[in-house]
């Protein structure tokens, strides 16, 4: 099947199987099963089967799928074989801990422009970025070429900046304002909020 | 339908459902329709009656959906017609910026207990909380009844503080700790990770 054509639902599914894969490998597996993956995806075996044959049927009967292998392909697929850099746009609590955030694995992913509107962040810096007036984001990010986004501002302010970020030519926004953003369908969005996973788990709770 | 028996996909919808409600409610509108929650949320019309009716039936032919009634009924389903208590444990730079992180809808989560093990964090204040030490978990979560906790401790702290956070009574864990917990299937994990999300849009992007 040609890599355009995989459904969402399965590509939202596959950093969390290279993140189980990744903690594998670390304990010191070098093969797995489709059992071993739903059971720690929470998914059936046979749903796990379907997900990785998309991509061209990595395991062998008997002999489970090969992680390192797995991992490579995952990478590849994901475009995760190269470094993305990505500007953030709201430089409060939140976006001040993001761009402290070393974790990114692998360095794959590096924030590397800060811009707010308040004048009294402009010209701070946090680590080695100096953070930028919002009023230069457009041009700023044109010329860096960035294609992701974080937006960590008021809610009330999100939905501008997302459509000022699209302008810039901005194709991925990882959005953690609790607002839903109303973008051209070319542009990936993803939202962070905690609110909406909560509420969720209290369905269960009593 | 008896609410225990709804699929946990379509659970995972309804805070998304609420969302987009309350939205539309604060732009003035009364009611709305399958097409326009539909259009919001990126699913098809259908998707949405099918979701809504497992609930007894919202919506008329015509008049289209009540929002007030709906963001009620979802309130109730959800279990957040009440205050949740909340622990957070560790102290750095993100979990700080969540403990003073006042957005939650109507004050329904509200963060009341800090843990953390670093000797020179414990007994500082954030806003009115004082910051315990991660020793007194157990007994503290216990006598509180506190159900819900977040981890923002590093990803080789988590997996021991999740399950000393089981043995404290906690039912539902919100993690940010980039590791997939082993835990009770009795116990509710949603995680928060944004290289995941991340990784979602780049296979998107050249």
């Amino acid at each position: 099947m040609n890599e355009k054509n995989i459904p969402d639902i399965v590509v939202s599914r596959l950093p969390r199987y290279l993140q189980v894969l990744k903690q594998l490998l670390d304990e010191g597996n070098a093969t797995t099963s489709s059992n071993e993956l739903g059971y720690c995806l929470g998914l059936t075996p046979a749903q796990i089967r379907k997900d990785l044959s998309m991509f061209g049927g990595f395991g062998k009967q008997g002999t489970g799928y090969n992680i390192p292998f797995l991992i490579d392909r995952l990478n590849e697929i994901l475009h995760l074989d190269r470094q993305w850099l990505i500007a953030l746009v709201g430089v409060g609590d939140l976006g001040h801990a993001l761009a402290r955030y070393q974790g990114f694995t692998g360095g794959r992913f590096r924030i590397c422009l800060l811009f707010d509107r308040e004048p009294s962040l402009i010209g701070n810096k946090v680590g080695e970025l100096t953070i930028r007036d919002s009023k230069e984001m457009i041009p700023l990010i044109k010329d860096s070429g960035i294609q992701i986004a974080m937006i960590t501002v008021p809610p009330d302010e999100a939905q501008d900046v997302a459509s000022s970020l699209v302008k810039a030519g901005v194709r991925a926004i990882l959005n953690y304002a609790p607002v839903v953003l109303r973008l051209p369908p070319k542009v990936q969005v993803q939202n962070i909020d905690p609110e909406l996973k909560l509420e969720h788990m209290t369905f269960y709770l009593e």
